[in-house]
């Protein structure tokens, strides 16, 4: 079988993570890549990586050269997919956007902090948010998927099994984290240079970023209840990589020896979700290309407060590595497919 | 006038540091710098960045040599300091230790966590802490200086306005703490290699590091009370620069307005304590190879939870340059002298 | 078909990278891995990238263990392959000696680079150098492969055109290579640490570095004359990847066109060169990760010096990739198997 | 003695490195600092390493309220100073230019480099180029000055006694140079991104880079004859340094100790050209933040190529800090004035 698949948006580092992956997927022909300014250009003349793996040209991104696709990845700004989406959903091709605009269920909130009327407010209802871990029955069936953000990915992955089970007070919820540059896209900006990001460090957003709402959400969903959550992202002079370190206070009389194993029978089944054992953290470059996300839970000193590391791949796991496996729910696959490649590292 | 001055240990990243610094003091002579392997060997072939700048040559660690001083820093590992003070102290040479052999009031905690007896206890009711920000009074007068540990500066400084004031709940602090590789120190370990450091981000000793109990005695003191900490510091892609990211539960009523103003009020006379005004976030950037603490303090949401961003370069106000402001206010100079060099930013 | 394969000394950037690629190739059981110091712990314990995807745990290095693969990679420092492979080619085992043990063909020059006797000099004549762009057809039938260092890779690809043609001076050529700081192997070595490494940039090696007598045989045989050549190595603050800007003379009349000519014919049918068109410029991270050799041709201003651009992975192209290149070759399999992942960019 | 200066364009790299060096000058004061976007708004305010150093606000760029400064540093991109040099100088303010409008004698070659016309050709003649080691005694009584770029200072400085002692054959020089990524200015560009520079390292402009026709400018006043030279920049990933490997062929019959006494007796009047003892290698490191420019020659295996390495912070004395050592040397001021920083290392 061979499913032909369109990229709107292949130039960012999304983009290009999802070339790279669908590339050495077995059971995919990329049939189109657009992107407006390169149109006519060959795909691989932008990134050195491609030569001689990807053959396609890019087009403008219009929608009669996407229908043609069983399958389109949007990984563009945000705004954009939700232009294009119904249009493609009506000719049957099933569409997996990688930006926020069908992760957010209501659309106050998504014009509150995206700064934009929603286009097409309609189509909600049909998305399924596309986090493997707690929709994976959805996405078999899924025609419309909202691919989750980076940090929404590696936090709620880490906070779960703690509030499918009641174990922590959900009013108390802090979630540090820490990306690496690659997570601000590929835009030209200064703030991104390597002049100013390399050899620094620094939180921004402490006021309020775009994910929290959409991690808020899961959180809800999965405490069956409010929570309180504080948000601090931080920009870490890397490539790629998330590392979220979560603090939750346990309100249950159980040790760390029964956290942990809540933790390995939530995930047991899951291909990418690997539960190291107690005492040992993750790195970041050990899903360095992976669509895996390690995770490992502490209670220090004994006490009430409980510290999750979870850390993903924001490019992969995070984005298009999640897409993938998206797609692979939707389109019968093995989840594994395309995905296998093990982290570089060094 | 000029003091003569001995660096015990000055083959590490805080020796060069302190070489760095002192060798463009106004006030001083470097008289002696110590390395066993090195003895011998001019100073500046180890360090081309002090070519032209420093003419010693290294010399064995011995008590001898050192006497002549008028002040000694040890940048040794621990327990070096704890066995050469009294003799020095007993010659009339003041001393300034950057290890961590007199910070901590107990013995049993410091047998605890640093895993040796003590070697001198009856030299510690004498030793003052070496955060000028909390012990001024007491450094002008002090003859033995514990230099404090990086992260216990960075998370000290942005904790004290809130304990000192009662603002939040001591019962719940946390301290996520984020270091550049050469808070490590320059030892031939694989772990501290380029090829592990770079391009990823890990946390460690989440289940208990030695500036643990060095941070919570300073809290302690500060908020005439028990504290509950949480401290998870985290290795960090970058050579120089500490970010802390606090966060604390508010107990009293009032807004972000009042608590900045209570920052402000806390260092205004501080030379060293930079506090932002509301919204701006500290870069580690801007710091390093300075000696200052910026500081700025958030409520995310308007909700109950403190965040507290603190940076400092670890080398310098995390270590050599704090050890020259405690000298600067020792012999009497002016407190910056020494101390005056702009952030190399980018 | 399923090869056993051991590898001897699996825990350096050259062995876990062989791990890497060996774990994903189609037709290998990964069957030994060999650490004196680690004997008996899981080898995914040493590497989070491998967890869940290699099973094995250390072995110590005998060769009673290896003698069962049916080939054995030696990822070890210089003079432990040649203490080791009699035994195994005797036993029928296939050997790949990733180290220089077995590179040069003339014994004294070896004694004078690398300080020791050759330990069986009489396996010498039935060593293959494993640049399989030169020497496939005697790999086909090769029992024991000398597989290159990093640098001769990335420098004989890029001259080899012009020496082969007889187009320059081969009295006069220079190679000005820059490497990531993984060729240095991952040692507990002060010079290799994050904080000594990053943000500096430095030559080694100007007066003699021991990849130059194995370069200069390589140009030799290709230049069927003796030759001139300067090498001069440094160290880049980045992970991996080698850069190997050439120049020679030109003594021919052609233009660039011609030159561009000769190196595309040179390398039409090779699955891990790439010429590139003129006028484009290789970057290391579009290798990063992959087997290919990216070379690109230039003649600055017009005039008489030829500037060659050589890029690859030095633990890819440079070590295990082309190791495993070999290894298909001699067993049969289809070059690329377990080559085909795509540069990870960014 | 205080000299009134303003800095126009001080929003880039070299401009903020002009108000940390003039900042900490003991002869200056810093009156005006301009650019257009930020005009009104604190400088501090965008970069925080100026907090509580600089007190100044941006203003407009514009002639009159320059006019009012002894010297005034242009910091912009090319073509701007050439449109207001004219009448600052006629208002007796002295000028130096960082950018190239002034380096070239030749308009033509300018025209063909920069792609615009001159605006002052006649302005050309009393420009003094701004390398101190080569144009002392002109300096003192410039009015106008052309500082250097950074390439060509590595390149100039490491070429000099070589050319000047007619020690090699001047149509056989090879410079291939490495910049670190602020070389490139702190412009909003994908290629300057950190997820497009980390990690990687490359070559650009093999086919001509701007910085070619002036160090071949310097080289043949040096040289007293034509020189051929080719010219190969790469960008490195690291924020500071140039790292410049140099080639040459000798023609003399000396040896290195000959060649290392001309380049210690060229510079050993020269308070910031450091010349290594033989056998020592530069690192790029050892200069960062400082105005040195250290230098090393080889003659490796004691062939006839000589190897000289030549390493500068290109923001110190490729720019910023060779502008303030003109300046000195303009004033009359001891030429370390606000230049004796050591070097931060790590």
């Amino acid at each position: 079988m061979s499913i032909k698949v369109g990229i709107v948006g292949a130039t960012g580092y999304t983009g290009v993570e999802l070339l790279r992956l669908l590339a050495g997927h077995p059971g995919v022909e990329l049939a189109v890549a657009t992107s407006r300014e390169l149109a006519g250009k060959p795909v691989a003349g932008l990134f050195q990586s491609l030569r001689g793996r990807v053959g396609l040209a890019f087009v403008p991104p219009e929608v009669a050269a996407l229908k043609a696709c069983d399958a389109v990845f949007f990984a563009t700004p945000n705004g954009t997919a939700m232009t294009m989406a119904a249009e493609l959903l009506d000719a049957g091709v099933r569409v997996i956007d990688l930006s926020a605009d069908f992760r957010l269920r209501d659309t106050a909130e998504w014009r509150r902090w995206y700064g934009m009327e929603h286009a097409c407010p309609g189509l909600l209802p049909q998305a399924v948010y596309g986090l493997p871990e707690v929709n994976r029955g959805a996405l078999r069936e899924a025609r419309l998927v909202a691919n989750p953000g980076c940090y929404p990915t590696a936090v709620q992955l880490g906070f779960l099994p703690l509030l499918e089970n009641g174990l922590v007070d959900p009013a108390r919820l802090i979630a540090d984290a820490k990306s690496g540059a690659s997570g601000a896209g590929r835009k030209a900006e200064i703030g991104l240079l390597y002049g100013e990001v390399a050899e620094s460090f620094k939180a921004y957003g402490v006021d309020g970023h775009r994910h929290l709402p959409e991690i808020r959400q899961g959180l809800v969903a999965a405490a069956g209840a409010d929570v309180g959550l504080t948000f601090v992202p931080h920009l870490t002079p890397m490539i790629r990589g998330i590392h979220a370190t979560l603090y939750a206070e346990r309100t249950d009389g159980g040790d760390l020896r029964d956290l942990h194993a809540v933790y390995a029978a939530r995930y047991a089944d899951e291909p990418f979700v690997d539960v190291m054992e107690p005492g040992l953290m993750p790195e970041t470059r050990g899903v360095k290309g992976s669509n895996v996300c390690r995770l490992s839970v502490f209670c220090p000193q004994g006490g009430r407060t409980v510290v999750v590391l979870s850390v993903i791949d924001n490019l992969v796991k995070g984005a298009a590595g999640q897409a993938v496996q998206n797609f692979n729910i939707m389109f019968g696959f093995d989840e594994r497919a395309g995905l296998d490649a093990i982290a570089l590292q060094p």
